[in-house]
């Protein structure tokens, strides 16, 4: 029989996930039913969010069970087809989950355009990382040029996004990240109008200072202590999408937000973006993100995890924040 | 020279205010200019943000500042006319300040329904506060029928206009007030659903129990434990408009919320509501507003305090939950 290598999520973490959370087992290769692809594994899409899939283990919302194959996007070529819009050779992004191989159904399933190149790509820069910046900035955020947008991780594959994306739509973009190397880069290669390294200054001041003008929109990826600098400098009117809060992950108290008195008087929005429950946006976001790559609009990083097997480390990297833009595993 | 009697804010409070932050006085009888009108005030209308106003005095953010006039919104009549919209005898609701006369602009002044009676009506269950409630279900909540709606302060003046409108629009509708006579009213008067007794029951326990559908939209007029019970029950896509934060004005520490990690995996939406910056929907509000009062679809309960020099103690009353429904002051 056929068999291929599947990771499974067997423990909740306590804080910061280690490796024994995952399980790497050899599997039957999966086959696929009318209607279906069968697809090799080329890239696995590694994301903050997946934290909180596995803290929310079992509740349904996420898909994700102790002892079940861990949930993770993954980029592939179609090996067999069973669907009359696919044929061998098709590039494909989907929902993988951790697996050499996966089968899907073919209806819905997007076929990559030939000219994407690396596959990675298509989990990032014109990816559902960058698909979700869009998202957060037009849907939630309602972005209007001549704004100030503050996006935190900046040097992340979502944060990365949000910035060039708030560029192109006009407005001014001030970046928060880890390390001077990580500001440096949001400024040199990805054209931000500034960014403030909270390793090495106090966030509230030296965020206080980079924004003369106040913050129109805050694009929250990490939560705590950044969130809060933020939340003191809005605007009237001024607009919050929650995407991530990875600063709070893995501590293990609850979330707390020290002061929101705020949010009445300055008339401030906050949502949480779940990119899941708005995925006609997502495509109609991944058509012009392709559109602005072509045209050389974006700019992207990537942090590439070698071996299938190293999604587990790959995950713990990027949740201490050792990634550079987007974190993906390359599997073959 | 003729004079009238104003009131001035005259002391920061610290905590709940005392009623030496004002001072009455005798103050010239302001005189209309070309285009304006002047009014005798009939009703003050008294209102929660005004405990805001007050902290942010010199701010610029409500118009108030040490040694002015006290902000608040009148009824009354026109007794000398400089507009050729307006003549003595009709009645008018605005911006008046706490003043027994009050000279305002013609232009964009609303003249109210001479079927209107009494005139407080237009400062509560046909005016800002129901308005207030309107805006905020319609905009921002965005309300659908078949949904729960939780509001709490639901016996005052907002509270009692959002249950009422949400019913009309089709939801299920749970209230929590202080006391058991409140939440009677709610129920038995105003036709709510439920309503939780936060004074004699454990706010979780109880608005759990009361929501076994989870909570798609939480009015909040109070903040504090109620928000933060409210927060842990509410469905995927929940919408919180933060309409006042009534059980913290009066606290001297931050206004902290203690747990927001749902905010991000749930999708909720939290907003600041502001009627100020959406007064165009304010009027249609307040059209529709009047048209269900007409049609007997509005019933309120008013708190009236007599006597211009009463209204002090009128907001020391109303911040303290003395009220029932709307909060006025009797002038004339």
């Amino acid at each position: 029989m056929a068999t291929h290598r599947e990771i499974q999520f067997v423990k909740v973490p306590d804080g910061m996930p280690s490796l024994d959370c995952f399980r790497v087992v050899e599997a039957a290769l999966p086959q696929p039913g009318e209607g279906d692809v069968l697809v090799r594994t080329h890239f696995l899409s590694i994301d903050p969010y997946m934290r909180n899939a596995m803290a929310a283990a079992g509740t349904g919302r996420y898909g994700l069970a102790l002892g079940r194959t861990m949930i993770g996007r993954g980029a592939g070529i179609v090996i067999e087809s069973r669907h009359s819009s696919f044929a061998p050779g098709d590039a494909v992004q989907s929902e993988f989950g951790w697996r050499e191989h996966a089968v899907l159904q073919g209806d819905g399933l997007r076929k990559l355009p030939e000219d994407l190149k690396p596959l990675s790509l298509s989990l990032g820069v014109v990816g559902q990382s960058a698909a979700t910046a869009w998202v957060g900035l037009h849907d939630i955020a309602k972005i209007k040029s001549d704004e100030t947008v503050v996006v935190s991780a900046a040097a992340g594959a979502v944060g990365s996004a949000v910035g060039q994306i708030a560029r192109i739509a006009g407005a001014r973009v001030v970046g928060t990240a880890g390390g001077a190397d990580k500001c440096r880069h949001c400024i040199d290669d990805l054209w931000f109008d500034d960014c403030v390294d909270y390793k090495n200054s106090d966030i509230g001041t030296a965020l206080t200072a980079a924004v003369p003008e106040g913050i129109d929109i805050y694009f929250d990826n990490v939560g705590g202590d950044t969130l809060q600098a933020a939340l003191h400098l809005m605007n009237d009117g001024g607009r919050i999408p929650i995407c991530g809060q990875i600063s709070t992950y893995n501590s293990t108290g609850p979330v707390a937000l020290q002061d929101m008195s705020m949010m009445l008087p300055k008339g401030i929005l906050m949502q949480g973006l779940q990119i899941r429950s708005r995925l006609d946006r997502r495509d109609q976001a991944l058509d012009q993100l392709f559109e602005w790559w072509r045209a050389g609009q974006l700019k992207y990083r990537e942090t590439i995890s070698e071996g299938f097997e190293s999604a587990p480390a790959a995950l713990v990297n990027m949740l201490s924040g050792g990634n550079f833009g987007k974190q993906v595993v390359q599997v073959v």
